[in-house]
C-alpha cells in the first residue's frame, strides 16, 4: 500500500518542479485547471518592496480564487477567462482596465480579446477608452456579433447597442502610469525622432491574460491590455491579435501572451504553439519553450501562458520575471513572480 | 534529342493543368514568379458581359505585367508586391482603394498588410478614409515605424508624418459601390436586428492581393481590401491581420488570403498553410486545400494565393469564382476567373 501513497506524493512533487520550471505536469486529466499571468518584464526580487510583492501576490491569489469558484460549479472556461480577467482589470496593478497605461496623447486605449476552444468562435476590441472590463466587450463581440473584431470609437458604438455602460474616461487615471508616461515623454525629447520608441525598461509590459480549463474539457484564453506607454497611431499590439496573444483549440490548446507585442504578431506566437502541438505532435511544454525562443531570436521579450486539454501547463518567458499562478482542481494554488 | 525538347512541353502542360486545379507546379525552380487575386465570390460566366469580363482581365494582365517588369529588373519581392496592389487599388474594378465597398455611414474603410519573408517584418492598418494606396502605407508602417499596426485616425496622423498625401475621402466615391450600400439597407430594414449582417451575395468580398518570389529568392506577401459592404463598429476582417489574411516567410511560402475574414481570423488561414508546410512538410497545393477545406467546414467561404520559395504556387477557393492570375519567369503570364 505504502508504494500506492508514494507514487501521488512523488507525481505531485515532480509536477510541481516542473511547473516551477515551466514543464508541464504529467498526472491524471485534472477536473479543470486555470492559469493566469499579469505581465512580463523586469521584474527583480530586489526593486520590489515587501509590500509591492504581497500587493501582485494578494491580486493573483484573488485572480485563482475567482476563476476556480466558477470552475469548480461547473462554468465554462469562457466563463472562468471573463471572470479572473475582469478582476485583473478592476485592479490597477496591472496594466489592463483600470491600471491601463497611457498613450503618447495622455489617454488611455485599451485591447482585448477573447477565444472558445469550443467552437473556434472569438471577439476582439483594440483602443478604447471608455469601457470599464474590456474583455466583457469582448465576449459581446464573439457571442452577439457576426464580426469578430472591432476598433476604436466603432467598438464603443457597439458596446452602447449592447447595453454596456460607457465610462468617463477619467476612471482609468493612476498617478503611476502618468509619471510613466512622464518618463517615457522625457525620454523622447532627448532622442532625436520622436516616432522612435522610448527606451524605457518595461514600458510596453504588464498585460494580463487567462487561459481555463473547465469540467466539460472545453478550453477559452482571454488576453487584456493597455498597450503600450507612449503609444501612438492607434497603435495595434498582439493582445487582440488571435493567433499571436491569444487562441484557444480543444484540439491543442488555450494561450495567452504578453511582452513586446509587435514581435508576437510577427512570429504568430499563440498559433504556432497550438500548431507545433497540433503537426508536430509536441507536448504543451517544449511547443511553449520553442515560441518563447524564436522571439527570443529577434531580440524580444516576454512569455506566455499554455494549458491543454489534459491539463498540463507551461508558463515560459525570457525576462526577469513574470507575473504567474496556476489552479488545478484538487490542489494548492501556486503563485509565482521571479526566475526560480 | 527529341525526348529533350518534348520534356519540358510535357512538363509545362502537366504544371499549366496543375495550375488550373490550385495544385502545385514542379519544375525548375524559376527566377522569380508573382501571383494576384481580385477576390472570390460568386462570379459565373453567365452574370458578366463580355466588356465586364475584358475589363477584369485587362486590369489583372496590367497587375501582372506591372509585378513582372519590377521582378525582372530585379526588383524586390516587396516592391513588387506594392506596386501591383497599388495598381488594383488605383482600379474601380476591385474591393481596395478606389473600389472599396461603403460602411453602414457611407464612408469607405480601407485595411491592408504587408509581410516581407526574408525578415517576417510586417505592416498593418486598418479603417483609414483618406489614403489613397493602404499598401503604401501599409510598407511605411513597416520600414519606418517600430510598430507593426495602426488603426483609423491614428494611422493617418502616422501617414501626415511620413509626408504622404491624404486624400479628400470623396475620391471613394463610386456608384456601383454606392449602390451596393444602398441595397444593403434595403435588405436590411427588412430583417430584424440592425447588428445582423445583411446577406447580399458577395457583399464581403473583393480584397486583392498578391505573393511574390523574386531574384533573390525572397517572399513577400501582401493584402488590401474595403472590407464588407455596410460594415459597422470599427469592423476589422482578416486583410489586415498578419497570420490570418497574410503570411509571408522565406522558409515555408507567401500567402493572401480573400473571403469571409471573420472565418479567416478563426481558422487563421495564412499562418495555417506556413505551419503546415514547415511542421509537416507539406506542398503548397495540399496545405492551400486543406486550409480552404477548414474554412469550407464553417460554412465559410474563400480563396488563398500560396507560392513558396521553389516557385511552387496555389490558387484554391471554394466560390464559383476567384479573379486570380500568375506569372512565372519565362512563361507567359495566366489569367482565370471561374472555377474551370
Amino acid at each position: 500500500m505504502a508504494q500506492f501513497r508514494l507514487f501521488p506524493t512523488l507525481a505531485l512533487v515532480f509536477s510541481l518542479l516542473l511547473g516551477c520550471t515551466g514543464k508541464s505536469t504529467s498526472k491524471k486529466k485534472p477536473d479543470y485547471a486555470l492559469v493566469i499571468h499579469g505581465g512580463a518584464g523586469t521584474i527583480l526580487k530586489k526593486n520590489m518592496s515587501e509590500e509591492e510583492e504581497k500587493a501582485y501576490r494578494d491580486a493573483l491569489e484573488a485572480a485563482l480564487q475567482t476563476g476556480e469558484e466558477v470552475l469548480a460549479s461547473g462554468g465554462s472556461s469562457v466563463d472562468a477567462v471573463v471572470a479572473v480577467i475582469t478582476l485583473m482589470e478592476d485592479s490597477p496593478l496591472f496594466n489592463a482596465g483600470k491600471g491601463a497605461v497611457f498613450t503618447h496623447e495622455g489617454k488611455n486605449e485599451l485591447d482585448a480579446s477573447l477565444m472558445n476552444g469550443k467552437d473556434l468562435n472569438v471577439g476582439a476590441i483594440a483602443g478604447v477608452t471608455r469601457i470599464k472590463n474590456p474583455i466583457q466587450l469582448a465576449r459581446k463581440v464573439m457571442e452577439n456579433s457576426e464580426h469578430v473584431f472591432f476598433a476604436r470609437d466603432g467598438a464603443e458604438a457597439f458596446a452602447l447597442e449592447q447595453g454596456m455602460e460607457l465610462m468617463d474616461p477619467s476612471y482609468f487615471y493612476t498617478d503611476r502610469r502618468w509619471q510613466g508616461l512622464q518618463r517615457a515623454l522625457e525620454k523622447e525629447k532627448s532622442q532625436k525622432s520622436a516616432t522612435t520608441e522610448p527606451q524605457i525598461p518595461d514600458s510596453k509590459f504588464g498585460t494580463v491574460g487567462c487561459v481555463a480549463l473547465d469540467k466539460n474539457g472545453n478550453l477559452a484564453a482571454g488576453t487584456s491590455t493597455g498597450g503600450m506607454t507612449n503609444k501612438r497611431f492607434g497603435r495595434i499590439g498582439d493582445s487582440p491579435i488571435i493567433g499571436a496573444g491569444t487562441y484557444a483549440n480543444n484540439n491543442s490548446c488555450a494561450v495567452s501572451a504578453t511582452g513586446h507585442g509587435e514581435f508576437f504578431i510577427r512570429n504568430m506566437v499563440a498559433y504556432d504553439i497550438a500548431a507545433m502541438m497540433s503537426y508536430q505532435s509536441m507536448p504543451v511544454a517544449q511547443a511553449a519553450e520553442a515560441a518563447i525562443e524564436k522571439v527570443g531570436k529577434m531580440n524580444a521579450t516576454g512569455g506566455v501562458i499554455v494549458l491543454d486539454g489534459n491539463g498540463n501547463i507551461a508558463m515560459p518567458f525570457n525576462t526577469e520575471g513574470m507575473y504567474r499562478g496556476y489552479i488545478i482542481a484538487g490542489e494548492k494554488p501556486v503563485i509565482k513572480i521571479y526566475k526560480e
